[in-house]
């Protein structure tokens, strides 16, 4: 028991408070009140991450007055880490800081263990860190020949004794180090153990030498059918440090998942050979993003992978055969922490371990899971829509009461797969597209340039390369364009010069086209729009709505309140022009959000938070999942949404906001039959 | 509650009784009445396994009248599975069979789940079967689209509902052949789990559509630094199917341990050459052990091994530099278990479990933990001697108050290893042998031929390879009967034809040896004992002596109650010659017992229970580990028990039994320096 004559120490920001016995270190003193303060080397003045402010003067709130002298001086240890280091003003290391009379005492974010990862849209899950690999500095006892144990053994008690640990297993090839590091560093070690459940034993990844500083990595991956997204994720304060993505080379094995169900089906060693393939471009993946960041691949310890089922199959090996056909049934649908290694990312440290998300159901993925882990729609007071567009679309919906959940079959058109001027979101491919009403002249942005095509320095400014493509989010708000400067009619037909007004429109085959750029002497690729492009838009569109109204007839409900739009490229999707198009029901357009890549969001919480992870094993059992492919209403909603925007909701909330010019370009053959004109 | 006007049942042998509601089946009965029947498909009428006896008539023990009518009538799954597949008579299936009125049930020892493993020796510890892996037939639920989730995850539904146990782990080619087999077995699967500790989460190892008999197997390994042995075990009875040995092919890089080691610090790759010579060795005698017992190699799902710690790390891939050098420190010591196929083990389940057993310091291995399962020192009454003679002898001494160890390098000596004639135990080897005291003839037999040379018909019974060499049981027989015959004298000099009265004793450079068989006209070796032999044997004989001197120093004793003589070819010394050479104290002879391989033994007890693994585990942490490599006193005993025996140890059990010439045949340059003839 402290007395109360003891030192009263209050800590900053969490407001702890208590008596300690003069002389106590802060870090101790955390320790004893529950104060959030980091350590890794376990107070032996190494590490510096109990960094902390020492707040002297009066403090009202507190009642305290807090002297000059209320810590013990500066010592020799803090001293030498500030020339060999440098500490800022101010700081004391909390493991050297003894506590002498009433003190107030700041903990600085970086010095927080569980620090808040501050995220910025408001109704978004805020994050603890608390990652399931971490560091340890510990000091071994040296062997003793007459009481012999392993030194593996002695790591262990001294994990327990000074870290409060239970037993680790350890991989082979880290056995075999261990003795090298344990003898280089005089019986002190930095371990690197993954402890994912508290139920289950840590496991010891990595040893280095005396005091390692870190950071350990993550990567935190978003396994899309077309593209895949890696990030760098810093373990110790959930930076990313790089970000980096590939096209899916199973592309080649069919651009949709069905078609490479089918290839599995079809072609002996087709899986196989699938399986390979996706295995080697996260390795490689891997391998660039560390490089990229000059970051050493034996400091990444750790993926979380977010993907849809049928890539979940394939990336573990699984023959996807299953997923092609009813019932749909997965091989299993459990979070499952494995040896990256196992999954061929052979790049970055060999004991690193791989988080794959659970599976919601046979057509939602790990990605929707990831999805509802990032936006949280199981919190939610009001009913929420989250869309997450991709080749599947992931569509979810639902408040704290009820959550609902079904994929998509979107195809890959809203990823500017399947466009004729479609290329991945990259620099030179346009992303931002603007038509004038009367003039119908456009002007677009492309990414990798400030600048709008119609200002000065445009084409300086986009450089040599050109413009190379449009991609997603530019197909989408190309349409929407057209529709809204009557260049395409509300069954989605492109009218001809003649009926349009422009000569942008021009006949190609039987149907129109809309040129976007023509890059004239300077040379490169003509973009512009053509019909087969507006019904692939059409088509994924259709999609995406009818599985939204469906889980709203689940629901039981004739409208949402808000809705998040997520993807690959979510955060470059204008609501506006989503609403146009007719890609979500109508809602208030202050009620759209664009969440950005929502599911490699999800994946990174995943890394950063083991909390997160038991989050989302629990929840996706109560989400409630629809099979869209066995759904008659599907089909029903399919079919009526194909209008741009469609028959079947009238979009009142887009009335006072943009004019839809009612023009009918049925055009029979070529375009020359023309019935009516707005 | 079971009322007492319900039926009355008493099962036998274990005598455990109570009364059921009438229409329970036998086999529910047992599981409620805590009777040992076993079942691997949970009643349903598969897999025969609960096969039991009822008795009928008068039964006084129990106060009970069985009538014939006491069970139901066989049914129709009885006679179906009597005509498919043969049931005794008067058996019946307990699954099937009804408990109608009072009846004695008894329950043969196949049928028993954890029936007692016999073993022969009265001293040795008893092994009621428990292994680590066993098959269990479970029916899964078929996917439900509109309830979706994994086959595994409706799997291990099934597991917790039907046999009640926590959820498994599986690895991905197991996940990848789930589906396949859950359809092909219409939902019905017999699955092969790896359980080995309580506290974990079992493992899925295999998968068989519908109901597969079994058994699976387990492979008991004793990697010695000479000789490696294996033993295929039934897991179901602990049956050995089939035993095979080979040479380590390790031997190349250096005849014992500690040549090993320096071949490791000597030559960078030089640990991993060894490494992969030892994981290849293991993996063909498994392949060989399995083709000649006629086993599909996918049903050995385990492996226990048992090794002296340098073996132990060399086969993990563990520098073992370390273990050459003071303080003999260990990389880890604990027990392990970890996938077969990360030893190489590659031609088994691809899923099997391998399990180390502990060491027990830095010269003293699992080889001698297993050892102590064997032979259970820690629980004996009286004073306990156990020799494991090997290249290392594993040397321990223990009653139930106290038990100590320690390892001592003898060289390969006894293994028939360094002998001027000598050859590994295989047909053809010398491995008895007599020599008349009158005449110093001698007579031997070899391993396989049943005939002594001295009889009719051994050379057709030997046939045309002949007598090949002479191995460790051999060598050591031969030395002693010389020593017996007067051709040897007390300092291990082998006397000239003239100081011993045979022309077998042939000058051989500056010493003589002994002509034990000349095969003349027919072509082979000649066989005989040198000089040099006779000083491999002595120092050898002087390290074990000086081991177990050691042991009985430090635990205060002079002499011990009784020796366990057990090795490689421990079941194949003569207790007699072993104390004519000294190798052992002086015990009463009927005191010395031959265990055999009780390395090998401990081995298949792992395999074939858990609770001998968790016993192994906790007694070796009781144990006194004595390291000879530092202890004076061990120089001290090794010195002066180099004599024949030993002039410190008088040998008074020996008196009664045999006699000792008291010859010396100090002969100085080439023999000619005779001093004195006994």
């Amino acid at each position: 028991m402290k007395a109360f004559s003891d030192p009263l120490v209050v800590f900053m920001p969490s407001g702890k408070r208590g008596h300690v016995a003069p002389g106590t270190t802060v870090l101790d003193a955390a320790r004893h009140l529950g104060v959030d303060l980091d350590s890794v080397c376990g107070g032996r003045g190494i590490c510096s991450k109990c960094q902390c402010i020492p707040a002297y003067g009066h403090f009202q709130k507190h009642g305290l007055t807090a002297a000059e002298d209320a810590l013990s001086p500066v010592n020799a240890v803090e001293r030498r880490y500030d020339e060999k280091r440098g500490l800022k003003p101010g700081r004391r290391l909390g493991c050297q800081a003894r506590i002498l009379s009433n003190i107030v005492i700041d903990v600085p974010p970086e010095s927080q263990l569980h620090r808040q990862v501050v995220r910025k849209a408001a109704e978004a899950r805020s994050v603890e860190m608390d990652p399931a690999t971490r560091l340890f500095l510990v000091e071994v006892d040296a062997p003793d020949m007459h009481a012999p144990s392993g030194d593996f053994e002695r790591l262990k008690s001294a994990l327990a004794a000074q870290w409060d640990l239970p037993p680790a297993t350890a991989p082979l090839p880290v056995l075999d180090r261990l003795q090298g590091a344990l003898r280089k560093g005089k019986w002190q070690a930095t371990v690197a153990l993954h402890h994912g459940h508290a139920a289950e034993a840590p496991r010891l990844l990595d040893i280095w030498p005396g005091f390692f500083e870190g950071p350990l990595y993550g990567l935190a991956i978003d396994l899309g059918s077309t593209t895949i997204a890696a990030h760098l994720t810093d373990l110790s304060n959930g930076d990313v440090r790089a970000s980096s993505g590939v096209m899916n080379p199973q592309i080649r094995f069919g651009e949709d998942l069905m078609s490479r169900v089918s290839f599995a089906m079809m072609n002996p060693g087709g899986a196989e050979a699938m399986t390979a393939s996706v295995r080697d471009a996260l390795d490689a993946l891997a391998r660039d993003i560390a490089a990229e960041a000059g970051v050493d691949p034996r400091a990444i310890v750790e993926v979380t992978l977010v993907c849809n089922p049928v890539m979940h199959h394939l990336l573990l090996g699984i023959d996807p055969v299953e997923l092609g056909q009813a019932p749909f049934a997965l091989a299993v649908s459990d979070a499952l922490c494995l040896d990256a290694k196992e999954l061929g990312l052979a790049s970055i440290n060999p004991a690193a371990q791989a988080y794959l998300l659970p599976l919601i159901a046979g057509h939602v993925g790990a990605d929707a899971a990831a999805v509802v882990l990032s936006e949280g729609p199981e919190r939610s007071e009001d009913l929420v829509l989250v869309v997450d567009v991709g080749t599947n679309a992931e569509i979810i919906l639902g408040n704290r009461e009820r959550v609902l959940a079904c994929s998509s079959p979107t195809g890959p058109a809203f990823e500017g797969a399947q466009i004729s001027s479609g290329q991945r979101a990259a620099p030179g491919a346009i992303e931002r597209v603007r038509i004038d009403p009367a003039t119908k002249e456009p002007r677009f942005r492309v990414i990798g340039c400030e600048l709008w095509s119609d200002e000065e320095g445009f084409l300086e400014a986009v450089g040599p390369s050109g413009v190379t493509g449009i991609c997603g989010s530019g197909i989408i708000e190309a349409v929407a364009e057209m529709r809204m400067a009557g260049l395409v009619d509300s069954s989605g037909l492109i009218g001809s010069a003649e009926q349009t007004g422009t000569a942008r429109c021009r006949p190609e085959g039987r149907t129109h086209s809309y040129l976007l750029h023509d890059p004239g002497a300077r040379g490169g690729p003509v973009i512009s729009v053509n019909q087969a492009d507006i019904r692939a838009i059409q088509l994924a569109k259709s999609a995406l709505y009818a599985g939204a109204r469906l889980l709203m007839d689940r629901m039981g409900v004739e409208r949402v309140d808000r809705v998040v739009l997520a993807g690959a490229f979510g955060a470059h999707i204008s609501p506006l022009h989503a609403m146009v198009l007719g890609m979500i029901p109508d809602v208030p357009l202050e009620k759209v959000r664009s969440a950005g890549n929502a599911a490699g969001t999800g994946a990174r919480i995943a890394l950063c938070s083991r909390a997160a992870r038991r989050l989302i094993e629990t929840t996706v059992r109560r989400i409630e999942k629809v099979e869209t492919a066995v759904e008659p209403r599907f089909q029903e909603h399919f079919v009526a949404a194909n209008a741009l925007p469609h028959a079947s909701d009238p979009f009142p909330e887009l009335a006072g906001i943009v004019t839809l010019p009612s023009v009918d370009f049925n055009a029979g053959e070529g375009g020359r039959r023309r019935r009516r004109r707005g």
